[in-house]
């Protein structure tokens, strides 16, 4: 444990879930950071994270008014999202807020002004596949010109198992939910718009999921302004751990990130080499990434970076996530409007 | 070299050229087999490779008329094939002609009685991917049900370097000359009828394929009866060699062909561990699938076999090839006719 | 950063140098641990590790007085651990000796009450192999019967380059210095005594390294009771990175830990697929372990766990080395007493 | 199947087992080979094999007699290598010998006259390694100085399984059996005299093997003129199929051969990837290092080569078999004369 100097910024977060969990942690063990406030209306387990990192648990308006913190994580449930980063915001908090900052784009839009305004402190929206050490390496390999002009693209974002179907409904849909950081990918590797988008889709794995009005596994094709092609690879259950993949393919070969496994351990028996399993899911996957974020917030907080992602990215990749839905809906290719 | 024992059986081939070269050796070195003569009107290529092969230069006419030949390669140029395997078929003869059996859809169903009345004798048409060992072990394996229901596949089938320019006019386009091995593969693999089909093209590569009118770079999806979604990824040129891989999606699991290299042997330096390269392109990478190619070609004049593709593999892939350049010059996906 | 919660433990770390600023600066990290003070005769390194982690600079006497320290981090020069390591016990403090506790068998065993006595502190000696999440696994995996009787294991230990000069004279040589995290991991791994050793090692890669009595390459053969053969190989300088690998043979097949690469991406060019480089060096390679050693001080401290290597995995290891030494000076196989 | 065109060079072959067989195919489907006669005690199996291959069974005398037979592949049982060979030598004929040229290099020293009189006909003795497309890549690059200087090497050579306990008193021992691979792989790539080996065994698999005097583990060390160090890693069972893998270490970094897998197909399940097997055994293995053997044969036969391995490479290899079975019954080093 690191002992003050004078450096360390106070900071609270709303939400004590699943991802809010992993940011509280993260948080704690930020030697730039303070985690200051839990607030999560179940008290139960905003008590148990505050007890489990050092924070105490508050309210939404006593934490805005405290003059010492200077930034607030949000992850509060998704449908509070868009809300809370605003009144954060307003309060003047810089915010580091858990994607999507909302599921409607409509709804986004209406609240631009909030975001765009000349003296609206920093928002930082955490699509966690642009912290990835390896896809950051990827990123930086491109941009450096190793492959030349890249051509095209493929991704592909299996999930291990299908989600339970009580999390269908709030979710907004495999493409809000679940591409969105595709599609992010996509426009921050590519480095110029997406003009237009077609995706099928088909329920392949559980009816439930059917029932509900959405699917599980989807292919989509993306073109590029310069005509960049670039294929999403979609599954809600792979059988086999998460699946993360890229492949870029340029004038000078490719660049490809692959999958991680748990371990460098391998074994060999009668049928062959087996290696060792993939993660389980995104916690495990983007451990390293989750943390970057948190560094990269406190970098914001610090004044040494403007944010990554912010409301530009999230309607532009909730912009395409419609754009596809649009695309499966209609059996037709989608085009975008300017950025 | 063996020496005979009464089952082997005269052959004859027609072309000459560098698919006729791979096909009279693997003839030669086949113990079933006797490749008697050899037709191309280039005397000069004609005559170098009977040397080779210890076949002697003939003429159409006399390979029809010897009573002995039982068989005949159709190796000459695309646009013989066609007429070429007529006149085989008519004289009595089985044939294996190199693919594609035509360039037209048109010409091909308009020849269909020719192929498909009762007695016409055996016509096999190379479609080279369902005799790689790599992929008929994944057939079999996907067959097995391995992974169970098959959900979706993706295919790369990337070039090592652009054709020169003279060769884009007679080829066909991309789709019929080259995607057309992808969609022999996917119609194997997901044994089902791809109902629809979805392409986007660029010309990323060669401005002169562009001022050919063709394109360099292709992403397909590929819709099945039941809902299967396959992806096709096409370039004429990768930078690093041959891509040649396949991606098999399931309920349980995935099953994958990946890259061959050239040898075992890796380098371990600063960079990190470099692996041989990959096969060059596809007289490399599918020299076993022509072996295997001639092996059935035996089995079938030996009457233990009947062809694995012939009309009806053609008509149907270059279906799918018509179907996905409608659709890249229109934008839209297009409906396939029932097979 | 987190706050206190009354479980924290106070401890003080001697040596500010390159391990040194390893070890402290997890310590910093640790929120079981309160990293108070640094001591260090070099009050330049002192300081910068101090303001870098929050610790103060201090003096041992000072901080072997301060009843609140409970436990001590010796990561000073080689030549002192052994003394450091006896005052800290003395004084009653845990101790985390970063290895080796001494170069001298002689000494070390002359020493041997004061580790040995009824109620000495712990005394926890870093043999960070053990605590690298890979060799653990497949420790585990092993202990499990999964392969069934070990029958053999080979390990490669090669460094990335050659120390300078300056530091063989005081490093023990390339057994007591190098060599020696592979006699502990033999041990670990195999789980009976090592009674036979036989080396053969050269000077091949640095003649200074010869002119200063010392040898920079090897190969080990070690036996243990129950006939178990393992293979040690040693260089000094492999030419790609940290070479660090292990295969353990079985009666039902190999488990092995392969070399890990500093990222999953890779680049596909002309000559082949290049994988990402391997990790530079210990520092690098071993990260986590270091970590984990950390965690395993705090869990000492706290009385959950008692010390995995102490003075008689020191001593084994020393004993190991130097029969080594012997054994590649007379050319013959060395016995190793009773452990 | 090829026709003549008078380069046809006449071949007989002695022995018709299973090491019989894999030649005796290879001569039949080599283009420039006829296979004439097969000779072997056992009219059955003699009889198979010329059915198979469109050879006449014959007898010794009435093979050496035909003054068209220029070359005899010798694949009679081991103890019956020597004398066949010297008998088809001393009848003008080139002889290409399946390894061993012999057991006893008393016995084989004794016979030296006959192999390198100075009109013998060539002596081509089957070391397939050397044959095997990937260590002679890995052999070219060592010897075009990718690594620089080579310093160490180690190879794994481990069996699927153990074989037949009635197999093992006629084999001549692990060493001779087994290792001799290893040795002349050893001589060929380091490219200098070996001068001393170190060699530990043991009984850890199969009881009844030890109740014949053999073993059925072995690690050596072999170290060379210059110093260069080897490893060899022996097993008569690895569970995991055959493993043939070299590592060799130099100036500039390592070149490796890896274990070959059956194909590139592979499954993701949930323990993770999962590769297609190693090949069983050497047939499956090396089946293209004895094609290549033939064919060497046939250069050998056409003038165009002369023996890569003969009488010096097997006795080279028979007197380190020798050295390390000695070094392993003493426990010590032996130095080897000087060759």
């Amino acid at each position: 444990m690191r002992q003050g100097d004078g450096a360390i910024i106070r900071i609270a977060q709303l939400g004590a879930g699943r991802m809010g969990s992993v940011h509280a942690r993260n948080a704690a063990a930020n030697p730039r950071l303070d985690l200051a406030w839990i607030v999560d209306p179940r008290a139960d387990i905003a008590g148990a994270l505050g007890h489990e990192t050092g924070a105490q648990v508050a309210t939404l308006a006593a934490v805005l008014a405290d003059p010492e913190v200077r930034g607030i994580v949000v992850a509060s449930s998704t449908d509070a999202h868009l809300d809370d980063t605003r009144a954060c915001l307003a309060a003047g908090k810089a915010v580091f807020c858990e994607k999507p900052l909302d599921l409607s784009l409509e709804r986004l839009e209406a609240a631009a002004a909030d975001f765009t305004r000349a003296d609206v402190p920093p928002l930082f929206v955490g699509f966690n596949r642009r912290f990835d050490p390896h896809y950051r390496l990827l990123k930086q390999r491109l941009d450096a010109g190793e492959i030349g002009a890249l051509e095209s693209l493929q991704i592909v974002n299996h999930d291990p198992e299908t989600p339970p179907p009580a999390f269908i409904p709030g979710s907004g849909g495999l493409f809000k939910d679940f591409t969105i950081h595709d599609f992010d990918l996509v426009r921050w590797l590519v480095g110029e718009p997406v003009v237009q988008v077609f995706a099928w889709a088909s329920c392949l794995i559980d009816p439930e999921i059917a029932a509900l009005g959405d699917v599980d596994t989807a292919k989509l094709l993306l073109r590029t302004a310069s005509g960049k092609l670039c294929v999403i690879s979609n599954s809600r259950r792979s059988g086999y751990g998460y699946d993360q993949r890229i492949e870029a393919f340029g004038a000078g070969g490719a660049l490809r990130v692959d999958n991680v496994t748990n371990s460098a351990v391998s074994a060999w028996r009668a049928g062959g080499a087996q290696a060792d399993a993939f993660p389980y899911a995104f916690i495990q996957r983007y451990a390293g990434a989750y943390q970057a974020e948190m560094d990269h917030f406190a970098d914001i907080l610090a004044g040494a970076a403007t944010p990554e992602t912010g409301y530009a990215a999230s309607r532009a990749a909730l912009a395409l996530a419609e754009a596809s839905a649009l695309s499966a809906r209609e059996g037709r290719p989608v085009a975008l409007d300017k950025e």
